[in-house]
């Protein structure tokens, strides 16, 4: 037996025991003749005291930092505790050891505020992964998935699960493909997700399914994407949207209830995707704070001002309380939304001073009454301050919405302590794509569109009216679920396929076996998926995904700890009939 | 709402209470002007009955097998009760339906004893996934998983997910890889387990991990493998062996008792490798019945019979009150280990008669006396048939292995509802590998040589000697779990690799990663992997790991109801930078 007690167990009660103790050497203190080690294990840590009688072993075996002990002794009362840790009133006052392993110096402190940059603490995950921090965030999306489980297990959903090796696909993201060696020049392709797997276990009649599942994605990786992720897939059979927001909010109460202790006693708040894009710029608002993006072209344009008059949006929020904003300080807000991830080409604003008069960067054009009406439209009062911002309307909205997030933040509204959730619904059923000059499926081509609005299928120019009953969860202006009700009769999705530009032959090449599927009795069904890591991220108050990953890949999807990808060698290429291009 | 109950819910006590249901029409049955439905879910059956008011709805819109029809009606009690399904005593008086969506005619019935071949019910798997028996091995899947989790996280074992896309390190069986495209010509591997991964955490500290993982394994494919499968992956830290076998012990107790209430009361009888291999013939023996393996060499040899003379190996089982077996019963058996599997030229018996004579297919060379010798060793008495192998080794234990279990067959000893686990310990480190002519990892090469055994790693001679702290858990002749104690010291592990016959370049280029990990305080860690896919399939009482699989792959591994791996378009063969060779 290695060890009779963890290093995070002991307490005063424990007094006079004999234990066993293995662990890592966090630190060692000389006092005098006598040496103190802090020892330390995924439990906590426990101090060691060495008597002098030890000294002589010490010398023969010194110890250093991470170095692995195992130690037998007494627990003892210690004279000066520390109330800091759980164990800090006693100590172990250690009569034999023996040193299991020692260890080089680690190339970074193993600290919640350690000296190690990214890079070198990815390349040695492993220690990374030891600290505090790191272990925080791994074991509470262990108890995120626990809490899933257990909610999807009491309300009858069953985890199934779906293969790995599958078809190729491509539509929407990049597939990453595997070379088939027993069926030449034939690939399999990983999964983007288990979606249509997950729609065939509905016409299994399998009518509650999940799965916390890998799914995977050969895009650009952008800052906190990582090739391959982790979802919360599930899908439900004869129920409609409200069955599904219903459920899907309980089990996000349910996590919040386990995970954080936070109650939420309200239903979810929810908004349409025009409210969402009308009065936040975007598809997934931060509501910790309102802030709302007010329309001011009619009030703005025809007054000879050239920026207005020209632009197909004139947008303005309020940022509440602003008015003594400092000339630096609106010339840094315009530098902020010139920048290139923003792209205007400048900001105007209006003061509505505390004694009531208002002041603008536009005053050559608007005189104060005209002020006025902007400030009515923005419910402003004095002390607050208008921000516009005008031009193409995509942009401007975009630029806006950036604006909204980075004032709310300035403000101190966003903060990670509060959450927020909310259901933006009614999402359009296509959008445009303009790099590919077509219509592609805003959230997937199963998803199905409003029976009101499938006759719109047949004029193309009514395509960006047709909504679907599809939906997401927003937490914080982050999105952290989005799911649909599905189409389920082949005619529609035949339908579907056509309207995204597949011919009939691609379509039943790529899908037939759905197609298939959905003769033989296939019950409406709907469903969702949740981000995984980006939830554990948020329930974690951290941006980042990659801390709630154990061996995440930097932003070119290189595993920097296993030097992965690499070459392989000649004899695997050559059995799978491939040569490399350079 | 497109249901208030499901279809196994309604009882008596429901009795005139409204309803909603929804399923799938199992059977249509006219019954004078009535018309009975038997509709299905995955929860059961309940009968619905259609009054003859609905005939003008019925005519409009008849009702096929597998369509998906929606009803209202009231719950009545049954005139003629059927005692065999739970809903039985009642049925639903119909007053409105309507039909979801149709169904073509199945190609095969949704049945126990469905007349679809198995390419038919692979193709359309959703259809297949339908019947009783596939529904049931699912919901025993998903119960098991639930089991194992549970045992684990009371345990304290953390589920922490390890990636998928990682490097290539053939080492035993062949990876398949994945492409980079970010990374030019250079590839990730999927993972044959998460081994060198789990050993990370125990370095981290993690010190108890468990996932229920996929894994992955291009190898040709014998009856019953998958190139995807499932296994429950565990690692401890400052652990033994016996801590480890005490611990997965208890987790198949606590499996048994939940899934099957079964209890063991006893510890797990545990058997030596050499042991398994001198009794049983084979590394997972069945114990479900005695019938030994009996060395018979030295009888054997020296009568002047060329064929135990000549043999390596003499070998003997003692088919118990098998004495009257038929001349025809014997030729049979004799062909039967003809047969090019099994691959030996003869079979000799010995008749132990009950009227205590003995009679043999030698009886040229060998009198009743020494026939008498034979009998003795095998432990046989008069009524009993004693089966003789001679000749190679290797392939003569193996048959005679074969033959025990064949025999154990006929004679009844191998219910499948008899459940006999075993540990068998003690595996050597090494095995030769003959096509390769070198010594390879009988485990993996990071299982641990016994350390009274790490001094014979300097003498290639004394390989076959050098055992490991490795261990298998076999449940009646079928290894349904192994592991072992891990190398934790960077020197005994590139030691290893050495063995192994890796240059230090190749080992640190693979397994730099973990050779450097092990310098900085590597604590003693073990662990050990189930195989998932036939853990259930034994619990479900079936032979075949495929049923347990919602959508397996055949033999050729292809997914048929996909038709994967597929080509893929020369777009993404571009990206990838690869060309196919034909």
């Amino acid at each position: 037996m290695y060890r009779s007690h963890t290093c995070g167990e002991l307490r005063i009660e424990h007094v006079s025991q004999p234990v066993k103790l293995a662990g890592w050497v966090q630190t060692v203190r000389k006092f005098g003749s006598i040496t103190f080690v802090d020892l330390r294990d995924r439990y906590g840590i426990t101090q060691l005291l060495f008597p002098e009688a030890l000294n002589p072993q010490l010398q023969n075996q010194p110890l250093g930092r991470e170095f692995v002990l195992q130690v037998s002794g007494t627990v003892t009362e210690r004279s000066s505790k520390n109330k800091n840790i759980p164990t800090g009133d006693i100590e172990i006052t250690v009569s034999d050891f023996q040193i299991l392993n020692g260890s080089k110096t680690p190339p970074f402190t193993i600290q919640d505020d350690t000296d190690g940059g990214d890079e070198l603490r990815m390349k040695y995950r492993y220690l990374d992964l030891r600290r505090n921090l790191v272990k925080q965030n791994l074991t509470l999306r262990y108890r995120v998935n626990r809490s899933v489980r257990n909610f999807l297990d009491s309300r009858g959903f069953m985890d199934i699960e779906t293969p790995y090796l599958i078809k190729s696909t491509p539509e929407g993201a990049r597939d990453f493909v595997v070379p088939s060696r027993m069926n030449d020049n034939q690939f399999y392709a990983l999964p983007q997700s288990p979606q249509t797997f997950k729609q065939l276990l509905m016409v299994s009649g399998y009518d509650r399914y999940y799965q916390i599942v890998k799914c995977f994605r050969d895009e650009d990786l952008r800052a906190d994407r990582q090739p391959e992720f982790t979802q919360i897939d599930c899908e439900m059979s004869f129920v409609d949207q409200e069955d599904i927001l219903q459920n899907f909010e309980e089990m996000t109460k349910h996590v919040f209830q386990e995970i954080k202790g936070i109650t939420f006693n309200e239903p979810f708040p929810r908004m349409t995707w025009d409210d969402a894009m009308k009065y936040y710029g975007n598809d997934k608002p931060d509501i910790r704070f309102e802030m709302k993006l007010v329309d001011l072209g009619e009030t703005a344009r025809g007054n000879g001002f050239k920026v207005f008059d020209e632009a197909e949006l004139v947008v303005g929020i309020n940022a509440g309380g602003c008015s003594e904003y400092t000339r630096k300080q609106l010339d840094e807000l315009t530098d902020w939304v010139k920048r290139p991830q923003i792209g205007m080409t400048g900001l105007i604003y209006i003061r509505y001073n505390t004694d009531g008069t208002l002041k603008s960067s536009v005053d050559k054009f608007f005189n104060e009454q005209a002020l006025q009406l902007f400030a009515d439209q923005c419910q402003a009062k004095p002390g607050d301050l208008i921000l516009i911002l005008a031009g193409k309307e995509e942009r401007t909205r975009k630029a806006m919405s950036e604006l909204r997030l980075e004032m709310g933040e300035r403000l101190g509204f966003r903060d990670k302590d509060v959450y927020k959730p909310l259901w933006v619904i009614d999402f359009p059923l296509f959008e445009y794509a303009e790099e590919d000059n077509r219509w592609v499926a805003r959230h997937h081509p199963f998803t199905a569109p409003k029976p009101e609005h499938i006759h719109l299928m047949d004029d193309l120019s009514q395509y960006a009216k047709i909504k679907a009953n599809a939906y997401d969860i927003v937490l914080n202006g982050t999105e952290i679920g989005g799911g649909s009700i599905r189409i389920f009769q082949r005619d529609l999705q035949e339908k579907m396929f056509a309207a995204l530009g597949m011919s009939k032959e691609e379509a039943s090449h790529k899908f037939g076996f759905l197609l298939g599927a959905f003769e033989y009795g296939a019950p409406p069904h709907g469903g969702i998926a949740f981000g995984f890591d980006r939830f554990c991220s948020l329930l974690g108050g951290s941006e980042t995904i990659r801390d709630f990953i154990a061996f995440p890949k930097n932003n070119s999807g290189r595993d920097v700890m296993l030097d992965a990808p690499s070459e392989i060698d000649q004899v695997q290429l050559d059995e799978l009939k491939l040569s490399l291009l350079k």
